[in-house]
């Protein structure tokens, strides 16, 4: 994999702080050339399982070769291991702590490193700031070409995050929301492989819901619809409205699909 | 018009979300020297008249020949068209849901094209993402030239949205808010051109505020002001302080100008 | 001081308009090729303070060369001066109110100039818009390697915001916070430097917290702690939480150290 001089950032740093800007600054530093992208930094803080979802769904839009860093990082200055993940996609930076592991679902892994040449970190990294003095010069220099295992020894695996697999039996799929967006769409764990054949149909906790739709417009507005959304999971919406708000709820709500 | 490299982005889908850093992956992986500026992300969902306000003060001040992708689109996937306007300014790449129509004001249309050639979208777009799918590959592909009507027919008009033009009789105009921006300040459709002559009296609702002022600290803290804002239209202020809250409300509250 | 073609902006514009936007059409124009870079658009509207604070911990990651503008501006159109700082660092462009002030403790200053020179503003500048109409022109200047002395006239001081120092006695450091962050970490203006020798206790209001630790992970979930921050200040934070909620307030609460 050769980088590409993409770098993006997902954190859990807000916007309102200098944390993000930090990063961005001593990548510049030492990469003037790297074009850096902001996946989001509007992760509710520590949450390492939504950075995780969004790092899946965001990641695979970029060129081959960018260097994703993802910092929700709880654990920061603890043992917890600090890591680069190569895959035939690009290469994935942050701490061992499952952030990076949703993402790498389907990717081919080459090469797991666990960081410990200070060589390539800012000097007298701070205990607390690991995005700035670790993970955004160690991003830097990959996009310089520096060779993942010039930055560590290589690993074995790294920590997973338990993914919430759907239970599936004959003609019956049992999931839940996993990811609840900005328009309140509730977002499942149900991938659009699993619903082949003519008809499904699927019910929110108790409400039956209907069959798999294609768009919003299908239903009257107000009207909550099921469809394959834009990262290929089953999805309740509302058409011109909010399906969190009409279930009065988002992460963990049941969702069943029963073929007819 | 010639392409200059840059893409500007405008829609709702907010920043938690991986939705906007999607459309940049798309636009670098076609285009990897194209330079991706925000707008704002933080349409309200759906606001199709705010993203319009938006788009209309902010696209200006970028270099001519900036493609400016808007997308506040509740209707993706059903049967609004997708477009492209050019101007003299610049490409406008959106659906065609009123939500360009008010940055065309004042500019000479050059072609209005109905998107259709889907060899420059995604490949098997989605039907709730065109975002991606569409409007970014179409965006990067002209910013690296390809000429607009390669992308699909040419249409003689656009959807338009209503503009909510001030009623004006001899020396009285009638406005009303048609923004509030994140300081509080209530934007009025009056634009600095109506008001020529010696001198306005302004009124808010039933409040006599004054004349027509130059900037804040025309008045002392906490009061209220008429001037002529920084996209040319009367605004009300208040003096360190929020004129959304002095007046409880925004969009739509009565502005009234009298000629003294 | 050369310039390295890097722009930071900083303000209180939030995200919801156009405004940050335009700065950066603006410069672009100027500059087709500059690069620019959010520190934040988050300042509390109108909190001088607040900006002060953000750059002075944001500003020195970047390259040197940055030309870093900050617009945090309630006065903008009176008669307060609009000002570049030049220093061994970079240069520092923005209102004279002190929002720049913070940055510049610790660095060499090596020329103030009083902006004056019409010919690097935007052809007739607003009175409400400083931001757009002369900062970004000026700074887009700056990148491109205009002299700073051609901007305007040299003065010998610009205005100083206060800076709270702690008070100190033998042994003893009486503090406040200055600082509460996206996570709730409150930063306190004692810096690490005061901290000699083998150990000190931390009390926040009549609370004691304990010793200065490395980070959050040194006390359990849930306990707050005491540690130096990634700026070089002493902060309370909460391991997996929010200081600002355990204590209830954030700026102004009093932290002590006492050597033990």
């Amino acid at each position: 994999m050769r980088p590409a001089g993409f770098v993006t950032l997902l954190t859990d740093f807000g916007r309102g702080d200098s944390y993000a800007a930090q990063m961005k600054g001593v990548i510049l530093r030492i990469n003037p050339e790297a074009v850096i992208m902001d996946i989001t930094h509007d992760i509710p803080p520590g949450d390492i399982r939504g950075g995780a979802f969004v790092l899946m769904t965001g990641h695979s839009a970029f060129p081959p070769g960018t260097v994703h860093v993802a910092v929700v990082d709880p654990g920061v200055g603890s043992r917890r291991k600090a890591v680069i993940v190569v895959t035939h996609e690009g290469f994935f930076v942050g701490p061992d702590n499952g952030v990076l592991s949703w993402a790498l679902r389907g990717q081919r892994v080459l090469r797991m490193i666990s960081l410990a040449n200070r060589e390539y970190f800012l000097p007298a990294p701070s205990a607390t700031f690991h995005g700035r003095d670790i993970f955004a010069p160690v991003a830097a220099h990959l996009t310089m070409g520096v060779d993942p295992d010039e930055c560590g020894q290589r690993i074995g695996s790294i920590i997973r995050l338990r993914y919430p697999h759907p239970r599936c039996a004959k003609g019956r799929i049992a999931g839940e929301v996993i990811h609840c967006d900005g328009f309140g769409n509730l977002i499942t764990n149900i991938e659009s492989g699993l619903l082949t054949g003519p008809r499904w149909m699927i019910a929110v906790g108790k409400r039956r819901i209907g069959g798999v739709l294609r768009t919003y417009a299908d239903v009257p507005a107000g009207r909550p619809l099921a469809h394959i959304g834009s990262s290929g999971f089953l999805e309740i919406s509302v058409n011109r409205g909010s399906a969190r708000d009409v279930f009065g709820m988002g992460e963990g709500l049941t969702v069943l699909a029963v073929r007819e």
